[in-house]
């Protein structure tokens, strides 16, 4: 097992239900300095799991471990961290609880403290329900995040993002073999059909009017051969059960709802940590519009669009150009001296 | 019956395949002057059926019965001409034979000549995959078309447009009750799916953020109500196999393999009608920029955007603000000499 577990007993969650012995998976980069000055905390994304970071940590990189304590918590329902596959009965599979951001900053902040003694993150970054979970650690935790980058993301889903999101659901749920979360093996027709939803949504039309999966790094043979070969391995390597229940953390994404806190305007506006958001150009569910919104109400905010045809997608690691821009942004709020 | 159904007899289509006893349905507004000179085939779109053409219809209107015979030849696959649902066996459901863009022109060419004797058009228009005819008609027959207006279309599909198409076909067909066609009722729970996918598509993000579905012309109590009452409801008057042969024109739709002509860059620059080429601004699916490199190969065309927020369903005939838009240009272009 190439990662640890954090035990966090019973836990109640935002939305009233109780995660019983909730378990967080994370992995670690680096070594914590003496005074446990150099950490930064670098959430998954909506399926992916710690290794699916690990391509914006490295040597001569922002997130360099020779010198940062990068932690990769794993969000809940990833199927790493506590998860509908994972959970024994009765809060097993169609029975998990649902989990807010607010939840998985909780826990990640629980690690970060009750394991570690952290008080202060450098900053927290990361990609889409990433960068939803960066949002949430500085207004829950405005005293430890100095720095924040949230990358194609968005501190509340936007309406449209939640439509997209009911097609993939309603995709993958078509399948009778997904039983209402009941099925004694993977609904896989179903996740196929929402690989094909999702692969319109995940790049741009100026990508696939250039034909970029045709040629490096992607480098796929034919669309078909795309939409198989990226798109359905993608999703197959997951849960049916652990999909519906992070498409129900997105959907619910809202910063605004955060406790003690009314609406998303007063929440970004009590953001303290320096802020760099950064959306792709092209991104086709959090278009850089609703960053533009976020970023007049986030006190000293910047944003930085990256360019580019490859929408959300740019932000995965894939295509080295696009990384160089986001490592480049990083190393410039690292940088700065808040 | 509030329609005329033409008689083809036994069709070749352009893919080999026979199409037996083929019909097409259709129905007039306005009546052919002595001359046959005043007339318009304004072709129908996805799913659509004639009825929903009558929007852009109307005294006082560009498309004025008064003044024009206006055709509106139902496509091929639409329930009403030959389709799946209609077509006996050992054609019918799931063995109706694949029809292009270029099948359906031809099966209209023959209704204007053989019925009714036309010999000259002076206008074809037509919105999405009735855009697409509407191209079609132009390079098939340039002797006959004097003006075409395509809205919110395309004169080859593009491969982000196929990829869209991909997920709503998946959504549709990962329903088991659709039994590769071979369904006793209607895969509704498919029908639902591919309706929830579509519902990302057909209005851009700018509408969902001004929640233009609750207020007039639309007025949904809730994003719920919209997608069940609009959507859902769109698809499930629908027969499944119908949808997924006319997916198939959709995904095929390229003016380049017009039989005589070599690739789309030399079918546009053989177009010889005066054309006016009208995208909505924020389309997701046929975005402008497609059309720029249209207009840019066919020769003297224009380009017109429709502004706003209502994506693909700008051309749909809901927003009066579009309409107008849209009779406008018609207007222009039926009063140019040509």
């Amino acid at each position: 097992m190439d990662y640890e577990v954090f035990e966090l007993g019973d836990v109640r969650l935002q939305g009233g239900a109780t995660l019983r012995a909730a378990k967080l998976a994370y992995q670690t980069y680096g070594e914590l300095n003496a005074d446990r000055s150099n950490a930064i905390v670098y959430p998954t994304w909506y399926s992916g799991q710690h290794y699916d970071n690990e391509w914006l940590i490295g040597e001569g990189m922002a997130l360099d471990p020779s010198r940062y304590f990068i932690i990769v918590p794993n969000m809940l329902g990833n199927g790493l961290s506590s998860s509908p596959s994972n959970t024994p009965a009765p809060h097993d599979r169609a029975r998990f609880p649902h989990v807010t951001m607010y939840d998985n900053v909780r826990l990640q902040h629980r690690l970060i403290t009750e394991r570690f003694g952290i008080e202060r993150l450098e900053l927290v970054t990361g990609w889409s329900m990433g960068a939803g979970q960066t949002y949430q650690w500085a207004l829950s935790y405005p005293e430890v995040v100095r720095r924040i980058l949230p990358f194609c993301g968005a501190a509340k889903t936007s309406v449209h993002n939640i439509v997209f999101l009911e097609g993939v659901k309603a995709a993958l749920t078509a399948d009778a073999q997904w039983r209402n979360g009941w099925y004694e093996s993977q609904p896989t027709t179903g996740l196929r059909a929402m690989a094909r939803v999702y692969a319109g949504w995940g790049f741009s039309q100026e990508f696939y009017r250039q034909r970029a999966y045709e040629s490096a790094p992607l480098d796929y043979g034919s669309l078909e051969d795309f939409l198989v070969g990226f798109w359905e391995a993608l999703f197959l390597k997951r849960d049916a059960n652990n999909l519906l229940a992070m498409l129900w953390t997105w959907q619910n994404a809202d910063l605004g709802a955060t406790p003690g806190w009314s609406g998303i305007e007063s929440a970004l506006a009590g953001i303290r940590a320096a802020s760099v958001i950064v959306p792709a150009q092209q991104d086709l569910y959090f278009p850089p519009e609703d960053n533009e919104w976020e970023v007049a109400r986030i006190p000293g905010a910047e944003l930085r669009v990256i360019p580019g045809a490859w929408g959300h997608f740019a932000g995965a690691g894939m295509n080295p150009v696009d990384t160089a821009f986001i490592d480049g942004a990083l190393r410039e709020l690292l940088a700065r001296e808040v």
